[in-house]
């Protein structure tokens, strides 16, 4: 766990001193004090994970990591299996939502095969660090073995190591994998002591019978595996899923080089819930780019003490939501470092 | 009023069949059916607006006008009245937030003087459209004269008009006047019916006693001149502003033209609810940039039927609330228009 440890040790508070400096320009640029609302903090945040008074979001990436769930085979949802890896040609062909979303903000994907059950076509776009052909069937026992859940983490600290090392101001996270709301569900009732049916969903669109039928499933799978709330990497192993893993690794890593995140949706704040876990300080270098439509997700983000910046009822994934939000991030720091200040501008300021 | 209203009668419902075609397509772009949320609504809406069923927003403009109000002689704010001119001339030098946001967008600014309360340096790129250098006290008689009021909506009709001929697929609305969260109070007050207190908030930032004072100068200006809320233009003349005219002229010559209008905060409301008075049908071409922290807007989008795509407690104005809409405008039709489908994708669909 080498690796893993020197990672979350490398995890540091938020810069005050880049906060207070970002915090006093605000205050001094041609608008009322406050006027721009979240714009402002959010600005203000990103001066804090950088670790200067003018952050910058010039390299922006999309990390899409794909892999799949064997609880599948208990019927929880309605798209078939193959539609994973069917996907992840869909995003190296560049048809997918995630490419227009993410041409759309002038962030590079990075698609990643961290567990699909199938082989993938070589392709030199694509990031083929399989930890194995997907998922176990949870309701079985474990989703995976815990050496398989480190080396999930690790895969997605060594991934964003790679994307920094190109050039990364900012980062935001997707996913793929038929099945994985039934994963995260399962990981937000055990970290949040929830129960199962107020955070499990639709998903990609399941009806009232379908519903009570995957609550069922995610019940009995924590039943058979009992995970530790309070071990993040247990509840990961037995209950988790590869992309989940490889996720959280990408968040510590990036808050380890002072790289803010965006998260996306559900699966992201799953991920989200294993990397807090295991560094509580990190929720700090998250900015949730939206609230999912997917019931469960308000409740995580405010588990997690994050308030989503969008709310337009999407539930697709694939870091569709964060890329979103890279756009945001990228407005507010603009407007830190572009705006003319009240002196510059000659304008009067308020009388008091 | 010739030119008002053929403009009003020129607006015709929204293309029901481009709205079916965007729909259909929606419906076999490779996603989960509806998982985009609201961003499919908006592409669905922009198609009907345009009148074809994979709409464009290539040509983009934020119209920001500005415009002085006499009733800032009650001392119903805290900054002073020349701040109306000098962020005219910071518009003119690109170092207020609009223009950083417009630049983000990539739309262009188009800075109205349609009513400033002083002689502005002669600039190629200010539209002087003067109707009067401000109202009047709307506390002693009425803001402006009939006259003067359909002279600034017939203006923002001109103006729109000739943009459109620029090219224009969409347009943002902004505004800039100290005083004019007053004027917008108080039209708010009279088309909504609401209590002069529901709908006045602090605008750039007052204090209790200042809110109080604020909410008596509405109602005393209400008590004098008894506007007629039925009667959209005798509203607009009476306790109005010259901006708030033209925006209302603006939105009714986009949609007379079948160009999608992203309206800003409470200023850019209250234009809509005159505008609207004047051609029910067209809430139908107004897309919420988003609800601003100003009380009183949610209330009056509420009341014309519009949802905010964004609620990032920003109160600024200007059109950079309208601004960040135009970007989601953009990804909704980028959508619609770039990807692919799953018979394109050989993605396999969901199972029934």
């Amino acid at each position: 766990m080498g690796v893993l440890s020197s990672t979350i040790e490398a995890i540091k508070p938020l810069d005050q001193g880049a906060m207070a400096g970002a915090r006093a320009r605000q205050d001094v640029l041609t608008k009322p004090q406050g006027s721009l609302g979240r714009l402002e903090e959010l600005a203000i945040q990103l001066a804090g994970i950088q670790g200067r008074s003018l952050p910058e979001v010039k390299h922006r990436a999309v990390i899409t990591m794909a892999g799949d769930h064997g609880v599948v085979g208990e019927g929880v949802g309605n798209w078939p299996q193959e539609v994973t890896t069917q996907m992840v040609d869909n995003f190296l062909q560049g048809g997918a939502a995630i490419n227009v979303l993410a041409g759309h903000v002038g962030a590079r994907i990075v698609v990643v095969d961290i567990g699909v059950a199938a082989e993938l076509d070589s392709n030199r776009q694509l990031v083929s660090r399989k930890v194995a052909p997907g998922t176990r069937n949870m309701t079985l026992g474990p989703a995976m073995t815990f050496e398989q859940a480190v080396t999930a983490v690790e895969t997605g600290i060594e991934i964003l190591s790679t994307e920094a090392a190109r050039g990364l101001d900012i980062v935001a996270t997707g996913d793929m994998g038929i099945g994985n709301t039934t994963a995260s569900s399962a990981i937000c009732a055990v970290i949040t002591g929830k129960p199962v049916a107020a955070v499990t969903g639709r998903g990609t669109g399941i009806d009232d019978q379908q519903l009570a039928h995957k609550i069922a499933v995610i019940e009995k799978a924590l039943d058979v595996n009992r995970p530790d709330r309070e071990q993040p990497l247990d509840v990961l192993a037995k209950v988790g899923g590869f992309e989940i893993g490889g996720l959280a690794g990408v968040m510590l890593a990036a808050a380890a080089r002072r790289i803010p995140v965006v998260i996306d949706g559900f699966i992201s704040g799953a991920a989200a819930l294993i990397a807090c876990g295991l560094s509580p300080g990190l929720s700090d270098f998250l900015i949730a780019g939206h609230v999912s439509a997917e019931s469960g997700h308000r409740l995580l983000l405010h588990y997690l003490g994050l308030k989503p910046l969008l709310d337009l009822e999407m539930r697709l994934g694939e870091g569709t939501g964060a890329a979103l939000g890279i756009f945001l991030s990228e407005a507010s720091v603009r407007i830190l470092n572009e705006m003319a200040t009240f002196t510059e501008a000659g304008v009067s300021e308020k009388s008091e």
